[in-house]
Formats: C-alpha cells, structure tokens, sequence
C-alpha cells in the first residue's frame, strides 16, 4: 500500500512585472520570464521548435478554499466542484496553463498567457502538440457568459 | 526563503482494463475511471458539462531517466530535453493529459485517452475549456513524422 503524499520540487520561478492584483484580468496578455534552476535547465535543449507549451505551477499562496463554490464568484450561477472550475480551490494547488513560447535562452523562456503571480514555483513544462487541440470543447453555459463579458 | 520541496496528496486513482505495456500504443482509445477518494469527491459537482477534461497524474513507476534523450529513442533525431518531450523523464514525474469525459458518476468519472497505467494516483483534474484550444501549434519535425507513424 503506497503512502498518499507525493514530493515535487520546484524546477524554475516565474518572474513577471504584472502586480498580483492585475494577474487574472491580465491573463491573456501577461508576459512571464520563467528562470529554470541550473540542474534542470538541459531539459531546455529544442524547447523552440514548439509555439505553445503547458506550465505546471504550485499557487503557493492559496488558502483553504471550499471546494465547491459559484463560478468567479457569481451567485447567479448554482455552485460548482473545483474539478469543474479551473479556480484556485483545487485539494492540490496546481495551476495549469497553455501559454505561447515567445523566447528561449539557455537558462530561462519568456512566456505569454501565464496566470501565476510574480515568484511563483514552477513544477513542470511540457510541450503542446496536436494531441492537446480539442475542436469546440464543450463547456458549461456560465463558462459561456463569463468569457464574453471578461475582456 | 521558501524550501524547494511541495508537498501533494493523491486525490484519485486511476482504474484501467489495459495492460501497462499497451497503454503507450493504445493511448487514443484506452477508457479509464477515475475513482476519487471520498473527501474530494464534492469536487465533481458540475463536471458533466464539460467534454473534455486535463488530468495531472503522479508517474509512481518511473525510475532515474535522463534529462536529455532522443525523442522516442529514435536516434535519427537529435537528443531533446525533457521539457521539449511529453516523455517519462521529467525532474518531477507529473503525467498530463487531455482526456474526453464519457460519464460521470457521484465517485468517479469515465474518460478516454489517459496515458496512465491501472493503479496511477492522481493529483488534479482541470475542465478543459476555450483558452487551451490551440489553432495549428508549431511542432518539431521529430514530432510530425513521428505522429504520422503511429496509428
């Protein structure tokens, strides 16, 4: 029988100009410098041949959340579970992001679309390919209108 | 000063008919469930209206791999780094997929397309929704010729 704790390692930090406050709003258009740790940054090595990566990053700053709650907040809208809301209340504070890949050094890759405040822990990178391209997902109806009125 | 370690627990388990050495061939079209564990399972609520889904998994298999290889050991293709590769190699071993969810239950959730073997904890599970749609993402040549060879 395994044990239910998992320890992960902080591979590199995210570095931004973006104030915490304005992160969620900003998302799209954020730009992230994420610094690789030195014993990690060969895993670099042909990271530019690809125009979209997935960054998984620790929210080390979340609190105890529930974990069903209204959509952003909303209470026009019946409470949904963390696995069915991409918020901050998940049991593990992962994050996760698809993000474009605008530069690549040998230590650190410049990144836009990365929703992680300034400092933030980042666990894993991983390329986007094909397999990752759903064609019109389909998505609850308060995702709908939330996107809409968001920008 | 933060420590560079995170410390997560398992939220879920992973339950599949296919064996370990078809999961990597048989990837597309293996259907899974997903059991989560009582204290998580709230966090279903609402996942029904989605169709796809992501899933971060634990990799608790894996043993010391190289940061650099050749991508599916072919050595045709220059050595990637681990970042640049959706592998096994990872400096922290988190599996991640995009999944399509074929049925919900109040404990558990059905999905297809999990390259995860029977018995794989599992960390998160996020909606997959509009911003992780990419159109036509740049990928390395490795990658397209490899693609076109495996089905």
């Amino acid at each position: 029988m395994k044990s239910n704790a998992v320890s992960l390692h902080q591979i590199a930090v995210c570095h931004t100009d973006t104030p915490d406050a304005h992160v969620a709003k900003n998302r799209k258009d954020m730009i992230t410098t994420i610094r690789v740790f030195a014993p990690y940054r060969e895993g670099l090595v042909g990271i530019e041949a690809y125009s979209h990566l997935m960054v998984i990053f620790w929210m080390d700053r979340v609190t105890d959340l529930p974990l069903v709650t209204h959509p952003r907040g909303d209470t026009a809208f019946d409470k949904v579970g963390a696995f069915a809301l991409r918020g901050r209340n998940h049991p593990n504070s992962l994050g996760l992001a698809v993000v474009q890949l605008l530069s690549t050094e040998s230590n650190e890759i410049t990144v836009k679309g990365l929703d992680a405040f300034d400092g933030t822990p980042v666990l894993d990178i991983k390329p986007y390919d094909d397999y990752d391209v759903v064609q019109n997902p389909r998505v609850p109806e308060w995702f709908k209108q939330k996107s809409r009125t968001r920008n």
